[in-house]
């Protein structure tokens, strides 16, 4: 069995991918958003993504290892599924859907490594991963928020044209 | 765009499928788990699942539709690397994380869902989603419960290891 210390690097290199994917996938899904508040939001996402790739750097840096990236197939799915809402036309409701999903990934990726990087007492790891997972909490909450005004709207203004 | 009803039909049917793929796969990760409670974790939720889809189908019955299934990429690639993980013999740590990750997928799933279902005046729906988004969070919380003793163990093992 791999020690908890390989799972931790492997897990880093998981998400360091799946944030850099993530980089390419916020534009699109940003270009392809109706709602104005719900275009900014992927916008801020965007640069809050880069950030936390930068702080992926300095976990590696204060654990003594180089960056390392894996190809994560998990979020490479999550990808393509939003690709398909945008080419479908799905709607502001859906993407905000696809976009949970995504930060939800991320929110169980980094919940086990600031776990992990506590009990292989990495304290200033620990300390940078917490402060990623509360931002993907954070950026959950906001979309929430975001599709309580968006999905009224389109509903209004379905009622509308149903009359 | 499509309407929102649209958007609930198509998210429907993507995590029907969601959970008949993860009815083949928690087998595979109950019999990798080294660990008693994981395992019987693992089974527990095996048979939580299948009774989730058979609420799907109360869904679809509720709203009046036949029950369908589309291909759902996102859990694929979930699963795919939790398939990795076992091969490479990861450990239960790295299972348990592969495992929230779903679990995180289904409460991004049926959290839209559920909120769709009460926006589109379906009750009956709504109340049977809220069920199963209760269930999968009270999964995920038990697998945190599960990683705190299963790490602690595995940690003192590796120390007694080292001498």
């Amino acid at each position: 069995m791999n020690t908890l210390r390989e799972a931790f690097l492997n897990e880093l290199a998981d998400v360091y991918d799946a944030e850099k994917q993530l980089t390419k996938a916020l534009p699109k899904m940003a270009k392809a958003s109706e709602d104005h508040s719900l275009r900014s939001g992927f916008q801020t996402h965007l640069k809050e993504t880069e950030n936390q790739i930068k702080r992926l750097d300095q976990v590696f840096n204060a654990i003594g290892e180089k960056t390392k990236s894996k190809r994560c197939k998990a979020m490479r799915g999550l990808i393509e599924v939003s690709e398909e809402l945008i080419d479908e036309k799905a709607g502001d409701a859906a993407l905000i859907c696809a976009a949970q999903k995504v930060e939800h990934y991320e929110i169980a990726a980094y919940g086990s490594l600031r776990s992990w990087a506590s009990i292989l007492d990495e304290p200033q790891a620990a300390r940078l991963l917490a402060q990623t997972f509360y931002e993907e909490k954070d950026t959950d909450q906001k979309l929430n928020d975001i599709a309580e005004i968006v999905i009224s709207l389109e509903e209004s203004e379905e009622g509308h044209a149903e009359h």
